[in-house]
């Protein structure tokens, strides 16, 4: 396998560095014009365009949008029929994401209120999202976990109502993603998915109710609705390839490091997989670790060929200066592979998840362990974070003003108003001086 | 004057709300090619591109954008040079945004960690962004309280680097607006603006450093250019024309609601000012205080412009009924003007600020009340917040898997990953168990 392999100590190490991480998510016109296209066809055609559409991109007939949703007896069926080692990994799965989010919601979703000098009480309420649509994708990547990741937050947060759109291309149904979409509090499944269904739910249709915001992965067909109807409703982060990024500080068994590297590049070609280390020798080991496990690896062409086209062996000075690159990349997921690996902590600014110490690997916090699988990609955990409880909440100020506030406050609003030309925003003001 | 006047009673009533609260961001396909344009030269010729966009479109030329960077000794010189009343005022604002961001800070930018009953521990670090741009409007519109606004939360952050950018049409500098950021924290001011201010904050020039975020209102230029930049650097929402209303139970002064609504109607033409109250003679009296009061505005034109196309004085059954309309509209600003305002606070739902109270006027929350006055407007307050320090932190999950962990969760994982197709998954798991 030949994967590129840097030294930070090579004179070009900035731009060979830049080159491997480049990925760019051009817009194709072709896409956003039908894109569009679809979009204006749904708002105006409601129901009659989902339907048109549905049967054109996923041979699905139907004489009602009625006719596409599953019921909650269907998801329940679903999840009962399920194999037992299955149902229970799920609910196991669902429980320990509950808890998780449920310890989040505590922390970062609490309204406050405190009472100024002046008997002014500022603050703010937090108050769930009404209605919210969670894309979830079909097909070949149809991932119950992301079912999961998407829904409990909003139950957690107290969303009134889950609307979930699944494409069933030719008539296939998933069984553990409505088993998923039963276990997680999903109010209601249509299978409809594309820009039509990211469409129904911005607008709303007589059958699909008109939704507050959209989360969930898709194609580039979604992506780009979702980026349409931005404004209209809220989405979450239009998502990139998939990438781990693995500091290693030698002491970890190789062969988990390569299965680690591994199980991200067997998502798809563009995903990424870099190592930076500062032992040249584990570098060495973890390539021959890759070479010997890559045939027992029933997805191995995909993995190669993420792992030639976009994977990196990077070969650093000093642990120190692997925390300054992995800054620089802001990964979405960020293993820590040392011995102590919370003294590097400190060190970390940019990442979408943190996995430290040698029995965290990427695959547990992807379905178990608790926290969001849904992570900003392709550097943007420079400034977003995971999904989570605080993106289906929002927030009201509470600004409760007492008479001699307004005594006080009132002159100050008066000068500021003047200062920029609004003299009904200073009459306001002084109207209240009543003293 | 000729206000839409509406009652809940009348059949056609919602159908004539809806037209009143009607306005669409009709994106301009001219705008859009022009923005496009702008930004793929900015990214392509940097600081060459600012400085030809800012002779072409500010008038102001320029050898350098070095040149166009306003030192902080200017700044100070901008907020020493201040009559004192404008500079006690814009202190005390100040002080009071950042004593209220504070308190957000501590309620909802905290991380948190806890440890399950396998020994593993689970939680988040939140972080400040290392850098944000703040655009400022310049001209007409050069509002200093928009400064406090946005750079006061990014500081009490702790972002690293704040960057202002502000256009000077005709090099008119605004010595409030360059005082204010003196006061506020930022670190570096250029005087451009427009969609190659936004491109340059968001890929980086020579001069200009490439940021994590942007924040701040601008004209459809800079709004086309933000949501064009979105995914390369973070974005605050894309406002719409402001609005405000006022849920009114007929017992506070109509002088006080009349000027109220004037001090919205009077930022333009397209912001909306509407009342609901189920008191039919307390409307009138309103609507004749604003007869009254309209003469003495020197803003007289636009307040008539704006309420007569799209005001509205709404008569409802009741308050219960008036707070239920008023969670439909999701306003920015929500004015609860009654005797005992908290009663109605348990059914409001949707707003960006509740102002509780006779005193509690819009203007003292849009200068120095101390909650941050960049709102969600056009009812997307039913899923986004306040500007807030929430916007300046990112959080990163942390996912610290105990041995004994790894045994219990692995099966799970490996269970899941199967079910999914996603061996190396499965195996990366299996790999950790070790007893």
């Amino acid at each position: 396998m030949k994967i590129t392999r840097l030294a930070t100590t090579a004179p070009d190490f900035d731009a060979r560095l830049q080159q491997l991480l480049h990925w760019s998510e051009d817009t194709d016109a072709g896409i956003e014009q039908a894109v569009a296209g679809i979009l204006a066809e749904v708002r105006m055609q409601g129901d009659a365009a989902v339907l048109a559409r549905t049967a054109q991109f996923d041979g699905v007939q139907a004489a009602s949008v009625a006719e596409l949703e599953i019921s909650a007896a269907e998801l329940k069926a679903a999840f009962d029929g399920l194999p037992t080692a299955q149902r229970q990994a799920l609910q196991t799965a669902a429980e320990r994401v509950r808890r998780y989010h449920q310890a989040q919601a505590q922390a970062c979703c609490q309204g406050f209120e405190f009472t100024d000098d002046e008997g002014n009480r500022l603050g703010q309420q937090v108050t769930p999202l009404d209605r919210v649509g969670i894309y979830v994708p079909g097909g070949k990547a149809a991932y119950p976990s992301s079912v999961l990741m998407n829904a409990i937050p909003a139950q957690v947060a107290g969303v009134g109502e889950i609307i979930m759109v699944v494409p069933t291309p030719r008539g296939e149904r998933n069984a553990l993603v409505l088993a998923a979409a039963h276990l997680a509090g999903v109010h209601r499944v249509f299978t409809i998915g594309g820009a039509q269904a990211v469409g129904a739910l911005a607008y709303g249709t007589a059958t699909v109710p008109r939704v507050d915001k959209i989360t969930g992965p898709g194609n580039a067909y979604v992506a780009a609705a979702k980026r349409r109807v931005f404004g209209q409703v809220g989405i979450d982060m239009i998502a990139g390839p998939s990438e781990i990024l693995v500091l290693a500080d030698g002491t970890v068994n190789p062969d988990w490091v390569a299965m680690d590297l591994f199980s991200q590049a067997e998502h798809d070609e563009l995903a990424q997989s870099v190592l930076l280390c500062p032992d040249a020798a584990y570098i060495d080991a973890v390539a021959a670790a890759m070479e010997r496990l890559l045939p027992e690896m029933p997805r191995a062409a995909v993995i190669r060929a993420s792992l030639e086209g976009r994977g990196g062996l990077i070969h650093t000075r000093s642990m120190a200066e692997a925390c300054a690159i992995s800054n620089r990349i802001a990964p979405e997921h960020l293993e820590v592979s040392a011995d102590q690996p919370r003294q590097w902590l400190p060190h970390l600014k940019h990442a979408g998840a943190i996995f430290l110490g040698a029995f965290a690997s990427e695959s547990l916090g992807d379905y178990c362990a608790g926290p969001n699988h849904v992570l900003p990609t392709s550097g943007t955990a420079r400034f977003s974070s995971p999904l989570g409880v605080y993106d289906f909440v929002k927030r009201s100020s509470l600004i409760d003003i007492s008479e001699q506030g307004a005594q006080v406050l009132g002159p100050v609003a008066d000068t500021l108003a003047q200062g920029e030309g609004l003299q009904a925003h200073a009459r306001s003001a002084t109207l209240r001086l009543t003293m």
